[in-house]
């Protein structure tokens, strides 16, 4: 409890800076997920803003579960039902959304049963299992080693990307992703074609970046929420149910416009300055960007509509920030962004400039404090409920 | 391949020795499994003799999948397969086993398939789950990192105990656990009772021991494997099939007559010396013991057959070090040996002294190889096949 007070003071900020995102980093192309063990920048340490966000929806899908999802349906072929967790990190958070999502199937399944059988209530409960899946190089040893001892679920770690298959076929009854989908499954090659207009040059991210940059991305994503969208489709059993939360953003916004963007802008510019005084390579930032995307409701729902698969039941942004008292706290938002993303960095420009970078940053963060606190209640959090047809 | 070869040079005994089993080391309680990474003493670097043992029994599980398993009938109801092994540990060993396994099952598919309809031999061949399980402590990082790029199914680990539920009901068609049964969940308290006929003062294991220790072990054993059994009646479909291949000691053998009961007498008569000699204390000798029994096929029978879940198809022994040539290579069998236990071992004397007892420990194999080389042909590989009735 004095951990969770503690981080509750320093805490801020990130949250309403970044919706969330970065402390599920994912790997610019395979290999690389959150800090792992337990330091102080790990991701098991620094991951109070995703909770405080997790928060922020846990109602709407307690809500959905209640209202659209048929426990006894699901629950009548086998008596198992199957729940995955795509992109769990290691931290608390996955075994909180875990067992929000559990207690909630289970309200339903009983009143179902005493709906159909009011006689006969103690219907026995289905047995719960559930998968918890990240990439390969996700600490799982930490994940696995922190399982609640008192779980009502049988647990199983699943390796690989998301955007290929996990599970066998009509295996899954609900799939929940938190903070993952918006990492892209690798960067578009022509951002580092210096004959191409999608060059990102100077920039780490299409955060005030050319339209070829941004078109370049959204291909992308499109690209793989298609791959992700048909592994599921597999995987799912007619009328499984699909959370969907991630960074997003309003149409028609400029990236710059919202806390994420400053702070890409931020460490693009802190670069810049870094190569200038001789500190890293000016080719180094070209070379370098973040495989990371926001979309809005209406280009997710037009790249679930064009799949096919699945009926949209819930598409919203929400404000992420809706908890948060008083303004950022810079120097805590720093921390977080540092536990989510500094693997990434450090393979690129090398270990020895990070203080450096994430210490100029925390300073040009300072600096726009007030704009950051005057965007943090924009809605920069997508929520997305879908059904497998 | 250059490995391989001088892995095989190299590698003339252990496997004689101890019936293969130290290699899976499981905790004395609950959380010391074999050494993780790729480190000199690691498992991974260290289980070449398991890779040899297994190959002793490959050609047996193939032909009982050929000749016992219904493929048609499992893979009607979902047209998934589910295979788990248990006791994965981090080798190479479970991915060739798995691999083995797998192949055989879908050739009893296709010829199954081409009986029944041989027009249509193009049949949907199912989907393979296969689910890694070992204790929560396991080094499932190296184990997920290591996991074959061109596998042929859908991969999980699974964290926890085999003596309790690990798997959904009647979700499984064939488990495989192999070197890792002999290892008890926990010791029997009497051993450091000082009051008791069981008290094992000087020694760390049952061999040589008063017929009341032998009888402790041979309890906790049977509780275990009752636990175990239970478990898998539950999680396993009918006519599922479950091999186990554990060290085995035929009915009535002293086990001090065998290679691993050498092994272990001279572990204890090094650490006595080591007590005599002032460098641990001689308490710390007398509540050391390994939690590790080997059963007799007839003792194992017996505990099924009071189970009555299953159906036991075969029950043998087997001679692990068919494949030896040559005399054992002592140094190169305690390297393998302290692979696999030195984290016991270090945990409870202690680090400092590891050295020490490995070093003498060889000194004594040395002095006893004529009688090791002489016993290296007993069967002491316990080999069996159940069915889920």
């Amino acid at each position: 409890m004095a951990e969770r007070d503690q981080e509750g003071k320093s805490a801020d900020l990130l949250n309403i800076i970044n919706g969330d995102h970065e402390n599920r980093a994912k790997p610019v192309t395979s290999s690389l997920p959150m800090n792992g063990g337990n330091g102080i920048y790990s991701y098991s340490k620094n991951s109070y803003y995703q909770k405080q966000s997790a928060g922020v929806e846990r109602e709407k899908i307690i809500e959905e579960i209640r209202e659209k999802l048929d426990m006894k349906t699901h629950s009548s072929v086998s008596n198992t039902i199957r729940l995955a967790d795509l992109g769990c990190a290691t931290g608390q958070n996955t075994f909180r959304t875990i067992q929000t999502i559990l207690e909630a199937m289970q309200r339903k399944y009983k009143s179902q049963i005493s709906q159909s059988c009011p006689h006969d209530s103690d219907d026995q409960m289905p047995e719960f299992q559930v998968f918890f899946n990240d990439l390969e190089s996700n600490d799982f040893n930490t994940l696995f080693t922190s399982l609640p001892q008192d779980r009502q679920y049988l647990a199983a770690g699943v390796p690989g990307s998301f955007h290929g298959r996990l599970f066998p076929e009509s295996s899954i009854h609900f799939v929940h992703t938190s903070f993952s989908l918006h990492w892209l499954s690798k960067l578009p090659e022509e951002l580092q074609n210096k004959a191409s207009p999608a060059w990102n040059k100077g920039r780490i991210h299409y955060t005030s970046a050319p339209n070829e940059v941004i078109e370049a991305y959204a291909c992308q994503f499109a690209e793989d929420m298609e791959r992700f969208l048909n592994a599921r489709a597999k995987e799912l059993v007619p009328q499984g149910m699909m959370v969907m939360i991630m960074t997003g953003i309003p149409k028609g916004m400029p990236y710059s416009q919202i806390p994420t963007g400053m702070l890409y802008d931020s460490i693009s510019s802190s670069l810049m300055d870094m190569a200038k005084e001789g500190i890293i390579e000016e080719g180094e930032v070209d070379s370098f960007n973040l495989a990371f995307y926001a979309a809005s409701p209406e280009e997710m729902a037009g790249i679930v509509e064009k799949n096919g698969c699945f009926g949209i039941e819930r598409m919203e942004l929400t404000n992420p920030a809706a908890w948060m008292k008083g303004p950022v706290d810079i120097p805590s938002l720093v921390t977080h962004v540092r536990a989510a993303m500094e693997g990434m960095f450090s393979r690129h420009f090398g270990s020895q400039v990070m203080d450096e970078l994430f210490g100029r940053l925390t300073h040009k963060l300072l600096d726009i404090s007030d704009l950051i606190n005057s965007t943090c209640q924009e809605k920069v959090q997508l929520f997305a409920v879908l059904k497998r047809k």
